[in-house]
């Protein structure tokens, strides 16, 4: 036996997220499917960040094992031409046993993208929240710093995570305001807010749930500094609302 | 009763393309459903140019009569709360009943997507033809001067072609070669053509045909002059093969 490692990219519109459920397609399923259709084998697939229903991922990475002598080459290209068109391999190579995509992971970066205007794009609608607010992003980097270290993100935390201790460490936030985009060599002309965050792991929900929160501070709902009585609560009822999925990208994993 | 003007844009991934047909949603069907729940009037939409199936429009332009009294800014929110997530009119005016969006139409800007790699990235497949080619740029400019000006494009011509002579004028074919691309603030190392082509009218997968044949010549299968032999002999079955849809968007209808 030995162990491949895979780097792979998706459009989550269209699947229940990246674990396997008893109705819905999902990557993980799919991704099985697609290695048993090339080794008739079913070998179990883990994955670097397991993201929600309609998430997106730029770079996920994940693993299994198989007895298969194909090269990884070939792996790449068989599997490739298994799946639909939303999900493609980008990497494929062998790797140490004991590696472990989630366990290994030193930082996770997100991505979350808003639009701000209606009638937006609808180019933008697969991959952005879209919104027609006064948003002080001065506001919400302000707010952002009292996330940054360690902390019980309780508050930001959905109902149902099966984390065992909500306590997670966040390095970075960054807030980018664009007055337009380019959507494949198009110019669109819509002002774009992209939340990035940088953390070792992350709560379910953690990313939207903070991006809900800091869209609430842009628009004036409360100061900054209220965030860190949000935060300090440790209760998801004073929180703000969850952004929706459709915006967020798994942007990468550094190991 | 007035003629209002929209102008709107799509993503044609799930549409039998502009024209209401038997089967399959069509983006008039479905913006003519839209307009009867607004007004409750049955109203015919006439578009400017009837993108195929698969095809996206950046810019649409489309005219329809109504006796409704609503402002044109009521009825474009109203329309876009009546249309689904990939539909959206962007500029809603009345206009003169004697503005004909296809007739009045001086120039329309079509742009084709090629992105030269595989595996791609999932975010280009619905946008753009992707292939693994050597293309020589060059060869391909050098071919498509040959197109400019007013020919007989029967060569370039689907069969089933309702239109009432084949000849029309190109007033510019555009090849740009980028290395990499930007897709909503996420760079991705693909590198892409992008074929532009402006013209006062366009024959039934004019486009497409154009651009397969260039992509033909790219690849080296015959010479760029080969290209004024293939227009002059105004048989389809010269011509190289019809790009697929998803790489094509309506761009823009200059009046």
């Amino acid at each position: 036996m030995k162990q491949i490692r895979l780097t792979l990219q998706y459009d989550g519109t269209d699947y229940s997220g990246w674990q396997i459920q008893k109705n819905g397609a999902t990557i993980q399923g799919v991704l099985e499917d697609a290695i048993f259709s090339v080794t008739n084998d079913r070998s179990r697939v883990t994955g670097a960040g397991r993201t929600d229903a309609g998430v997106h991922a730029f770079e996920q990475v994940a693993v299994f094992e198989t007895a298969s002598t194909l090269s990884t080459d070939v792996f790449l290209q068989a599997l490739n031409a298994n799946l639909p068109n939303d999900i493609s391999i980008t990497c494929s190579e062998e790797c140490p046993e004991d590696f472990h995509p989630r366990y290994r992971a030193k930082q996770k970066r997100y991505s979350y993208i808003i639009s701000n205007r209606t009638p937006g794009s609808v180019f933008l609608n697969r991959y952005s929240w879209q919104m027609n607010y006064q948003l002080n992003i001065e506001a919400m980097r302000n707010a952002s710093e009292y996330l940054i270290g360690r902390h019980d993100f309780s508050s930001f935390q959905a109902s149902g995570c099966s984390a065992k201790h909500p306590v997670r460490e966040l390095n970075s936030i960054t807030i980018s305001d664009l007055p337009s985009l380019e959507f494949i060599t198009f110019r669109i002309d819509t002002p774009v807010i992209k939340i990035t965050i940088e953390g070792s792991a992350f709560l379910r929900h953690m990313v939207r749930n903070i991006t809900g929160t800091l869209v609430d501070i842009g628009r004036g709902k409360y100061p900054p500094e209220k965030i860190k009585e949000i935060l300090l609560s440790r209760d998801r009822n004073n929180a703000g609302p969850t952004a929706p999925a459709c915006g967020l990208f798994l942007e990468k994993i550094v190991y």
